[in-house]
């Protein structure tokens, strides 16, 4: 099909929308490895999980095997709200960069929490309400899995209690109260009213929190009370089968117009945007039926892919959750306090550690004020105003472009472009008034972080 | 056409969007009266006016005969970007309040700058660039209007200088960042830069700076330096034209699916968004072709067309620019200081005002807490956090809708939701702590500005 045939912006038809979520692991040969309990060293079963996270999607996150799970009715009527998502074309910016390459994007930011976290936040709240329960816990840092989740459960009727790291609290207001707009009990954490809370603010009697505090206070709460569960936003292999939504309905435009994507890049931190991104188009390659280049982008100041070591590593900072094998920094690796852009996870969702570690995916890193300029170019010529996840994958997809301009090679470029960065003013402000630093961790910073991996035999 | 055969959310075509901007003034008897020299109190020739706005725009200011301008290729390709906006079934709304009237709403605020401001500041930017001019000065109030200018002028390269009122420049940064990173200039005013800014600043040193000071000083400046001019987001018969688009592209989607609407509520400001949304369905009505009630819903803080006066009033504070007929409060009303919802402006575009005079529009008040409940409600439900300019309309189909629900009626209601609250969440979290106050202005406050009014013979 020609380029004018081609709409600007492919919106899909209701009839052409995916109806189930695709779940990668069951075309990989290596399987992910299996989590761990914590204290067994033994692989999780349901029903050790069964006190922490939902029967369903306790199903969902041991199941390796089913290729598709049905998306149910509920979901698809809260997914009319905000999808189709767009696809769309990057005229402007490639004429902007004098490429003669193509690039596309899938923005996933044209709903209130302003990223794609809501699609996993509405299927966690759907089999939360449809176990009967009375609500969720969960933890936030910056908030956009927090502001997610309050939409999806006050959509639902159901109890939304997010424990927000108390320096992010307090000084990024707005997004607690979008949450508390949405009807959520938002409560700074570390708080006194957990047991851990209560034990971390004995002894650091001034902390401003961490995510690790607020992993461990939102478990402990799901756990104590009658009626909840925790839930996660990212990391999770069910958060990668419910993202499969963006991938299939960026591969279902791209078939009906007859694209096909050289190269598909996404900003990586735990991997829920990439892994969903990325999953139809990596099951054909497992399948041998086509050929893609993957590159996930991660912050310089917290390498997990390209730094880190495949290894069984606790997913949370207070060590809680299961164990689970994946590229790592260490759980107690923290990036800078400089590092404004997101993507702050140690370690890296295991399907995806698994296809890294199989050599079928590549990995980069770019440092926050090339991110930042990237930003600023793409959102003058594109109009969006990108978060700082998103502009990870900007930049690199604007790095490729470049090398396309070089050779005239005129490949097709697909990014995904996560949210927009309403919430992240501070943080351009900084970069506006020339005051954004890089920090990148050394390798002995890195390593003592990396002593500290469990033993597993 | 049934119900299951309309899409809940309508994206026209590219082939069925507007190409052509209507103007309603061609299709009324009674024109509304001139624009006036605010020295010699005659009718504003394209000559006095062309030192302060471009030509064209000056030309579309002035032609009241004109049906419909074309929509010049350079803007239609900007369109793109954010448009179609999406009309949509607030089905979830309607579901909430058990109505069996049946609720639209057009969304005009998925673009960054979150508003309908957008439609006409790249109007506006590209004939100042089509002049040759090297850019453009306005002012902003909470800086949507800047936003909005700031993103067309980066897309098309030129200049652009916003005066800020210090207020919100110090106690918003946010929209100031979105402004920077689109490479605006924002100046806090009052400022030393211009001649105005500094007689300000010597007779009250500590101001904090007012909309019709910021006024002054890009009218000042704009006049000052080659090469530039003036533009304003709202009032002006140009934006009412250029905001066209938004009644065309919701007329051309109910069309399509054989919706007829009953009852057309838009928030009420300047007019720029109210006129915008109605002018088509108008148009029918002027003509005698289709009947609809109109009501314009205004804060009852700022109660222009429900408390003003139909008369000649400056359209600034500071009685620089061209005297207008309008509902006025008169040039020096301004709102209570604790007035959060935006629609501050003191008059009312002189087509809207003309068009209420002659009883073709109604209009009504609501109050901020109302307002807010009203916007936390339609968040709750419909997913999207709706700006509080936006909440007054959302408020007004409420209140049609609860009516429907009493007499049973199945009446088809549409309403102009003109953009989101993310930069607005200062307001929120007072109405969310319970520490947002109502005020209504008394008759002698708003009587004492009146008695101010120009004395035009």
């Amino acid at each position: 099909m020609s380029d004018k045939q081609i709409p600007y912006k492919i919106y899909l038809e209701e009839s052409e929308l995916p109806k189930a979520w695709y779940n990668l692991r069951a075309d990989m040969n290596n399987k992910p490895a299996p989590l761990l309990n914590p204290e067994t060293h033994k692989p999780m079963t349901a029903s050790d999980l069964s006190g922490i996270f939902c029967d369903e999607l306790i199903a969902q996150e041991l199941d390796d095997t089913t290729h598709y799970f049905d998306i149910p009715k509920e979901i698809l009527d809260f997914y009319k709200m905000y999808r189709p998502a767009p696809l769309v074309r990057a005229y402007c910016l490639e004429e902007k960069l004098q490429t003669p390459a193509k690039i596309y994007y899938k923005f996933e930011g044209n709903n209130t929490s302003g990223s794609h976290k809501l699609n996993s936040a509405i299927a966690q709240a759907y089999y939360a309400k449809k176990q009967g329960l009375k609500g969720v816990t969960t933890e936030t840092g910056a908030g956009q899995w927090g502001t997610a989740l309050s939409m999806a459960c006050s959509y639902l009727g159901l109890d939304c209690n997010v424990y927000m790291v108390k320096v992010s609290y307090e000084q990024k207001p707005f997004r607690r109260e979008v949450m508390r707009t949405y009807g959520a009990s938002v409560t700074p954490s570390p708080s006194m009213e957990t047991e851990v809370g209560r034990k971390i603010l004995a002894e650091y009697p001034g902390t401003t929190g961490s995510l690790g505090c607020a992993i461990s206070e939102a478990v402990e709460k799901a756990g104590s009370n009658e009626g909840y569960r925790y839930v996660l936003g990212s990391v999770l292999n069910q958060v990668m089968l419910h993202q499969s939504v963006i991938g299939l309905e960026t591969k279902a435009a791209m078939d009906k117009y007859g694209i096909k994507p050289d190269i598909i890049i996404g900003c990586a931190g735990g991997g829920s945007n990439l892994g969903g991104l990325i999953s139809p188009f990596m099951g054909e390659k497992l399948r041998g039926e086509a050929d893609y280049r993957f590159i996930a982008v991660e912050p310089a100041s917290c390498p997990s892919l390209t730094r880190g070591k495949y290894a069984y590593d606790f997913c949370d900072t207070g060590k809680v959750c299961p164990l689970s094998k994946m590229y790592t920094l260490g759980s107690s690796y923290i990036p800078a306090p400089n590092h404004a852009g997101g993507l702050r996870y140690h370690g890296m969702n295991s399907t995806l550690s698994q296809l890294y570690a199989d050599g079928y995916m590549e990995a980069t890193t770019v440092t926050q004020t090339e991110v930042f300029k990237a930003a600023t170019e793409f959102a003058r010529v594109e109009g969006i105003l990108p978060a700082p996840e998103s502009s990870h994958a900007i930049k690199a997809a604007i790095d490729e472009a470049l090398k396309c301009k070089e050779t005239g090679e005129e490949k097709t470029i697909l990014f995904g472009l996560t949210g927009t960065g309403y919430f992240d003013m501070v943080a351009y402000q900084k970069f506006n008034d020339g005051q954004m630093e890089n920090y990148i961790p050394t390798d002995a910073e890195i390593q003592a972080s990396l002593d500290k991996l469990p033993k597993i035999d």
